[in-house]
């Protein structure tokens, strides 16, 4: 018996969206579901039952950064992630396999692994699958992740094809070298750029491994969205549909709606907790810049139509001063905010998929939604460096 | 009637510590009694209501600041200070009078009032003992503070003697200046330095003229603590027993336990939040440094015997990690374990002069708490830039 268990409750009757229900050793989550980022072990801004009050059922953490900085052995003898972080819900480490590909010069892919130097300190290390899976064992995330390389884009056929055979064999290496399937459920990542045949290509070698989940890793690495939602098209269908489908790195309104109308059923991204700590709130209008000197007298809520601690009871004034005055409380309050605003979003849309609405619950989101005109790339990444 | 009305509870048999309650526009204040620092409308790190939940039922915020950023109009406009940062509680604002005269070189003083400059911007401003009540005025607090200046230390006798001599001018006009003293309580603020005699002129002059409270300024500038434990016990008693007495900038528990022995009622300062963001913690113990190595792999709580929600919830080793990461739920749990501790001091304090064990108390408390030992200088003062 798998850790993480999904039941598929109901598919959309005119697109591939999808209400399911994932079961894990620290509580079930509603899909189709955004994890929250929290990179070293904090959502950065927030109190842990903060996050769970904006709706949070899933967070996720970084292997990498955590790896390096406690290391996994303060997790390990906290007692792991939960107890460490003080968060009782689910958590899914990623195998930072996103991160030691971003440090570019920094390291040296062989077969048995990434060699890398560290971007705190320029020690060396290795990481390989087995390790991977040593130091995500140690963490006690309740979903963990292959070690893979996240192709970038644009990036030559050869180079994705080989990269995403290699992935496959490490995938190999990563369950054998797992073994407490209980306790911890491993997720599988597809590759192959945005050349849809190596994508179906992957998507048929990692599911004949019969794991708990799959990933689409490699996108939203800077290719056009469109591209994406093509290669999305193109693969979902060789995914099992027992299994829960987790687009990495994704996370804007956007394309959250289109990755739900694609089959997906797991997101996460770094961009609303980013963002709020540049000033940047997520609201049903669209991206408000609260910086900007139109509010300085401006005492409504930040989003008139969200019901979250920030709306309830801060102005878009008091928002402003507390970002031109450094304050603390700014990323608080417009990371709570931000973090509430996706997750209703997605509460929203389980509730369109369950009435079969989600194609009018999507038209009139965007009728208020103003899609920013220079967000047509998908860079908006999982948790960098 | 004034705004804020001082009822002497209990008077402790062996000192003269105080029992008091203050009753405000926004609720009732137990005296003696700490109040957190909000300096730019916001305590650093900590939502308004995770700092009533920490016990505070008034926090002092910033004249200074809050005329340069965001301007008393945007305060004003939003239905004053209460409103636009979202506290129920009792407020008192400072009249900016210590952080213009922090200033240096930046501020000329002259008898109509202090010419200076920005420190953000460098634009040219003019405070005046009626331009310092007008901008009270518009922030709305229930306490309000004369405009005085706040000599240092050490200074000339004889200028201290014309400086305090001018502090009682401008109380006067700032007292003419202020109307409604039923929405807000105008406290004046004794001067004299080091010298008892002037202390003892200041606090004569002050009182004369009749008003709600009375603040002691011009200590913990840099003077040794067992000087300011003297100058207290030469003035303390000329200021009337049924008023509260507010002595300013000073908030280290060493401190805190001798001022109230003395007499003192309410206390400021920006320690236990500013220390917080450094990493330290003030605790049972003493003090400490989260950064220290020796926390690395502690999984007990920062101060075993406290009760707040940083201390119920999380560990040393996580504190460290956090702090290392320079993670911002670093400064929110440090500071919010900070404030509650020094509250929950003053609480005992309380509830010992009620039971006649201030001294008692006070003997129990510093048989663990060890005094930092460079700590024997005031310098920890109010709100600086």
């Amino acid at each position: 018996m798998h850790a993480a268990r999904y039941e598929l409750l109901k598919t959309d009757e005119k697109t591939k969206a999808r209400r399911g229900r994932l079961t894990t050793p620290h509580g079930a989550i509603e899909t189709p579901v955004f994890m929250p980022v929290g990179t070293a072990a904090t959502v950065k801004a927030m109190k842990p039952e903060d996050v769970a009050k904006a709706g949070a059922e899933i967070i996720l953490s970084n292997t990498y950064h955590l790896y390096l900085r406690p290391g996994a052995d303060v997790v390990e003898k906290a007692g792991g992630l939960h107890t460490f972080m003080n968060w009782d819900g689910a958590i899914l480490t990623d195998s930072g396999g996103f991160q030691v590909f971003s440090l570019g010069d920094l390291r040296k892919i062989s077969e048995e692994g990434v060699s890398f130097r560290s971007h705190i300190d320029g020690s060396s290390h290795m990481m390989t699958p087995e390790t991977c899976v040593d130091i995500q064992n140690a963490l006690g995330a309740d979903i963990i992740m292959a070690f893979d390389e996240c192709t970038p884009y644009p990036a030559d056929r050869d180079y994705v094809k080989n990269s995403l055979e290699r992935t496959t064999r490490w995938l190999e290496r990563c369950k054998a070298h797992h073994k407490d399937v209980e306790r911890q459920s491993l997720f599988g990542i597809m590759q192959g750029g945005v050349y849809a045949d190596l994508r179906i290509q992957s998507a048929k070698e990692i599911v004949e491994m019969d794991l708990p989940g799959y990933a689409i890793g490699g996108l939203s690495v800077g290719e056009p969205k469109p591209l994406m939602y093509e290669i999305l098209d193109s693969c979902v269908d060789y995914l099992p549909p027992d299994k829960p489908r987790y687009l990495m790195g994704v996370g804007s309104p956007d394309c959250l709606f289109e990755g739900v109308e694609r089959g997906i059923d797991m997101f996460d991204c770094v961009l609303p907790t980013r963002v709020a700590r540049n000033g940047m709130a997520i609201t049903s209008q669209g991206n408000l810049n609260i910086k900007n000197a139109k509010f300085e007298y401006d005492y409504t809520a930040l989003d008139p139509e969200c019901d979250c601690y920030t709306c309830k009871n801060y102005s878009r004034a008091y928002l402003r001063h507390l970002f031109k005055a450094d304050e603390i409380l700014s990323a608080m309050l417009l990371t709570t905010h931000n973090i509430t605003f996706l997750l209703n979003i997605m509460s929203n849309i389980r509730k369109a998929i369950a009435g079969n609405r989600f194609q009018s619950y999507k038209k009139e989101f965007f009728e208020k939604y103003e899609v920013k005109q220079n967000a047509d790339t998908c860079t908006e990444g999982s948790a960098g460096l």
